[in-house]
């Protein structure tokens, strides 16, 4: 038995059913995600969203058990499926966001290598505490879960969806974890309804997580918006998106002149530009990093030779920020970005690092979040594009179909242009 | 007109009648609280507990303007005083942990300098940010604030007392956020009643913040509950000790043998043992340290080639942490530790870095939290040791008097007294 | 100082600057409202929805008090205007439902004399105890308080939109009240920041109640959402509507019999059916009317002679409530209800007590509740349609407009049309 | 399946496992208690407590049903006990308070038949509907629940303990429901925590429901706590006990003149003074009763004749209550009594109408909430003394030897001693 308070779900506890969870916690790599925060930069907007991975994937385990449990009491055909796959599914929602680093989107638009292939990579390697348990659980217990991340599980695709879908355990805790750290006040909705209404079912032969028809309709619709809230509110907030651009441009300064910075191993051989998740020696480099190495070199950056990187990274910690102006449209955006960029190198101030036209746009209803350059990755995944309603009888019926707050929510993606730049150069 | 959303507090606005707070907010070592938590290792055990100094320091501002605003509709003497010293009240306020560095305790067993004495120091800095806002708002303002936060102001003891005292804004602030980001259960109280019913009155000449007699016992001893509670759970819980003992160990170590960490200059400049507040560049030293440069270093030192400050920080990153044995008291604890060390020491371990006797205890109703070894500091300090609740005729009487149960608790303080040992040699 | 604990705002409290609100409180008619629950039969659906419309009169004169205090500190003309009509805006939100009957809906279908005629007649009657403290606290005040609940105050026509328009206190605190009492789960919205964004503003000439430009729109679309949702789950629930419907045949039935109760004076004056709240003596005929009185005539009437009032009155003491069938439209509903009723005078039951078309439907984002009957009536009223947002310069724009997800709503209005008639009759 | 929404514990869900259970909330004798007051008279002092006893039975059987579910997974020879038991359990928690009436306390100080003895008549009477789905469901079952609430149930004394004890599901409920309610900012405490560690254990060969030794100290001491000052705040508040004073008086004066209140039935045959429990037809006639009914009769007997009567009725309808002056014990309260009664003779008004010595205690930590004469009855009840702490071996130790607070709490019971009479008459 292992408990912890959560401000989001009050307690959390694994008993001895679960022990293989339990252990999967005291892993060093699970541990690891403490130091990594869920939210990146947004705490510079929201002072209160400080809240780590760990807590996170803590809630999303919590949730998935909970609901597993609420739907062993109605064993259908569907439902045993869920029962026999418990532990695969429970430790896939504790173990999907392994692969976060620190400031993930910033990174990977450094190293061109994204998050969820670190989490897979790590759960696959042998020399990780993480693989070695799920081995010890039972043998080739680590290529189970990584499929179910990966979404290719074939046995029992019920288990993926509850992990990755339109309406799924990670998405669930993350809204409500975002929102009562951020404070935002939106983005709340009532988690004991959803489970109690929350259905298993089939659609063209393939199988949903849904709703039941006559009661959840009105719950999915407060989670569309408040998955809507979210982005517009917190996850796209003008100061936020400036800190993460300016992220970006200085980790991409530090690769361009392979800053040296003694001692901080994992960064050093990341910076190296040779990183990718299945390189030898890669998941253990990668692993060493966290939120603080990134903060101590900037610290370090600040006394740098390099006037570019040193200028970055002072920036970052005296949170000088980059100034965001609204475009209306991808055209205007280019137009203006050029007009930017050629009057920055004239006063010789270079554009790569210091200009970014910044799209951000969510599908709310139909994908992840989307940060620039995702659109393409998030596409070939196999998550389905819509939440559906059950009836009695198990017939299926699309909530875009249904309401028609979720069709008017579809037909206005939050979609954010904004260029950034030094703003404190127009007045000098 | 600035505001934030908070998780206790909701909406912390200040307007334009408090810019002197906005300006202060947005200095550099304002805004380097933000990168240093407020309960230090707590988050080992409590793993929502990475909220930062900076917003329980907005908190704190934001609690005494409402106290202000609610007293200055009823004007009598001592409030009108209040409302003349309202901005230096309020700077004093979001001022009062402007010294803290990351792990605040385990630091100052280092380096034997408290953070109340820094705190004033960078306030009295004429080179930082914040001394030079206090300044421009008005000539000898910082001197000002410095003195009500030393407890020292003259000019209206009401204001000390409202940022330190038995029942102070910074108490208050911290219990309720605390209780809500460790998600303890324990530790709340009815604020919007605490403030209605607080008040200020003069007990033997002095001025002191009570609570009305009819309508205050009660919420006086939810109070002092909270606190009771907070200590037994939180701060001094178990797991969170063994952290921070093992912090201290692996500092002093560091300090020890100098160890060079290339780079971090406040870190080094501290461990080379020299830092007082008063020394020469030592504020702008100390202003360069938060938790990242601690976390990083230990990142550093796995890698450090002395075995013992590799072991310790490998230990902490891990957390595979010290085992903690509660004794009962003073004299079992003393021969345990004896008796331990000297086993350690026949196996070649040095109980300098490797053994703690740790005592430590809250006289919940008289004191701060008391770490080990601050007990003398806090005697010599100038809080009163009693809540005074007062009738409709301003006549004061102790708490300790008129409830039983606080009478109780005060003599029923939280001492608890543990030796911490690595037991994982145990299995050896 | 008069203060209640309330579960919706935790504290209200009235100090001396309000003394009128203190004295108005403490009259009888005021006193009165707690026996008269809110949600009328909504506690059949929603247990806990027992509040009365005491507690929801003092919570408008709350939110009242709030909103003129925020505004006081930033001083306009528009809210210097307001600080001038405190006391008649304060008033005014405490006794705007004082006409309230039990049951009003069903009452009101009886009597064809609206709740608001006997809120103003209370007001003017010299007899009552309101009269009497209005006029004492400065003489013509009654006057001007009946007219701003009739809209016609042209003093100060924000005074008039506070209280009534499509963001008003009144509805502010019955939407958060009713959604916690229900424990429904939707409905809710951060009423701190709502507040913290309103603003008073000029459109047309007419002043009218809006919200801050940048960041007031989502919290509008919460509140317009919080009022769909309210609407939708719980003031049209077909359980509710069920024993709303029996309600209103009951009373019919009563009525037409003038069935005799000795002694509950109150409602035998009603039933004679010339009550009108201008006719000598009605007013004090009405208020003794409460929600018992209907109860224990239930109760009575159990035991009458009368076949159709007491079968009536048997099915809703023991909650055999009438049978709800959907229709699509109105023409359907028409074709259905004339079938049945045809079938029903066949078996020897009347129609016009048994049989009902039940067309309720809310202009969530245009018009007040509207139950069966009402529109007529609220199309008269003056308050506006619209909602507005205005930038710093006090420029004014639609909500509607700015806001995809309100033009949504507003064309879907909650319509639901159903036929009621007592299902168990199908079974025999 | 059978879904409520609860403010207090969310969603309360029976599913088909529980039919029965659903089947006794449709009885038209659990459906009564949605018209009697959870709390009487306490509206008057805290305006949102107007909850029914129906919704606190709710959530008792919900605790219980969290409690059986989540120990069924831990399946010792005492928890399997329990799992046998189910049904039994869920039914008595809820039906343990079918046999209040409306404002029971007062009602029983004319009747002096107890709202306990009520309950089981009602469940054993054979036309009830409540028991014939007992007998429906089970053969005897109906006995067998009655004996739960009596305490006297063989099998499972474990049962009995969860409905009965120091710790059990029904003050767990009503401690939390009255506290949100009343929003009296006292009286909660975690409850999910307290589910978690709730043990049962065997004490001197008894079974008891506890709490995990280790675990469950504070929760044990907030919960203790929360009695306390519900006791203090609430249940014992001045304007409410005068109220209820006020009460016993009118009903008192109502029985002693037999007044003849036309068509209430109920409340007439209970006023004929011969109404006991096991009369023949008195539990039909009982079962009439509800607030309304008690309501409707003030408002007629301010009609009435007897001008006693008239008085205490006007009197407590228009809320001009009788004034309480607190005496320091009981020999004071004697005289004080004596020397008002003699001069209230003198001035011809009958002090057994008028004036009230009103002595109300509770043990916080031994019995329930006693009312004046209920002490003798307490103490021949067979619920334990203690809360007991269990080890991990299951030895138990008892709160009030490991809690100074406990044992502090103990010492101080909440007596208050009042004397009522009409304060208005002293200004005549």
């Amino acid at each position: 038995m292992k408990s912890f308070r959560d401000p989001v779900h009050n307690l959390i506890a694994f008993d001895d059913n679960d022990q293989l969870i339990v252990d999967l916690i005291n892993t060093k790599e699970v541990q690891r995600l403490r130091r990594i925060r869920q939210l990146g930069m947004s705490n510079i907007a929201y002072p209160g969203a400080e809240h780590s991975r760990f807590l996170h994937s803590l809630g999303v385990a919590h949730l998935m058990r909970r609901f597993l449990d609420l739907t062993a009491l109605q064993r259908g055909a569907l439902e045993s499926e869920l029962y026999e796959f418990r532990h695969i599914a429970m430790a896939a929602a504790l173990l999907h966001d392994l692969g976060h680093g620190p400031f993930s989107h910033a990174l990977e638009s450094v190293t061109d290598e994204r998050h969820e292939k670190w989490t897979t990579s790590i759960i696959r390697e042998p020399e990780t505490e993480v693989h070695q348990v799920l081995e010890a659980y039972q043998h080739g217990f680590s290529e189970q879960v990584a499929s179910v991340i990966e979404q290719t599980f074939a046995p029992s695709r019920a288990v993926v969806k509850l992990l990755s879908s339109q309406l799924d355990m990670d998405r669930t805790d993350y809204l409500l974890r975002d929102s009562l750290f951020t404070g935002a006040g939106y983005g709340t909705f009532d988690v004991e309804w959803l489970l109690h209404v929350m259905r298993i079912g089939e659609v063209n032969g393939e199988v949903e997580v849904g709703l039941d028809l006559k009661k959840g309709q009105s719950i999915a619709e407060d989670y569309i918006m408040s998955r809507y809230y979210m982005y517009l509110h917190v996850y796209f907030h003008r100061t936020t998106r400036a800190a993460e651009v300016m992220m970006e441009k200085m980790l991409k300064r530090a690769q361009d002149i392979r800053a040296s910075i003694p001692g901080l191993d994992g960064l050093n051989r990341l910076l190296e530009g040779t990183l990718k998740s299945d390189a030898p020696g890669a998941v253990s480099a990668y692993l060493e990093l966290d939120d603080a190495i990134l903060w101590a070199a900037m610290h370090l950056w600040t006394h740098h030779s390099d006037e570019i990187l040193q200028d970055l990274a002072s920036r970052l910690l005296d949170r000088r920020l980059f100034r965001g102006i609204d475009v209306d449209d991808a055209k205007e955006g280019h137009r203006m970005y050029e007009a930017m960029a050629r009057e920055m190198a004239e006063r010789g101030l270079p554009p790569d690092y210091y200009l970014t036209l910044d799209e951000v746009d969510s599908h709310t209803y139909q994908d992840n979040y989307v940060a620039p350059g995702d659109a393409k990755h998030n596409e070939s995944m196999q998550t389905s594009k819509e939440i559906y309603l059950f009836d009695d009888e198990g017939r299926a019926v699309a909530l875009s179909q249904t309401s028609f707050l979720v069709e008017a929510v579809r037909k206005h993606d939050v979609t954010v242009q904004r260029v950034f730049y030094p703003g404190d150069l127009d007045e000098k």
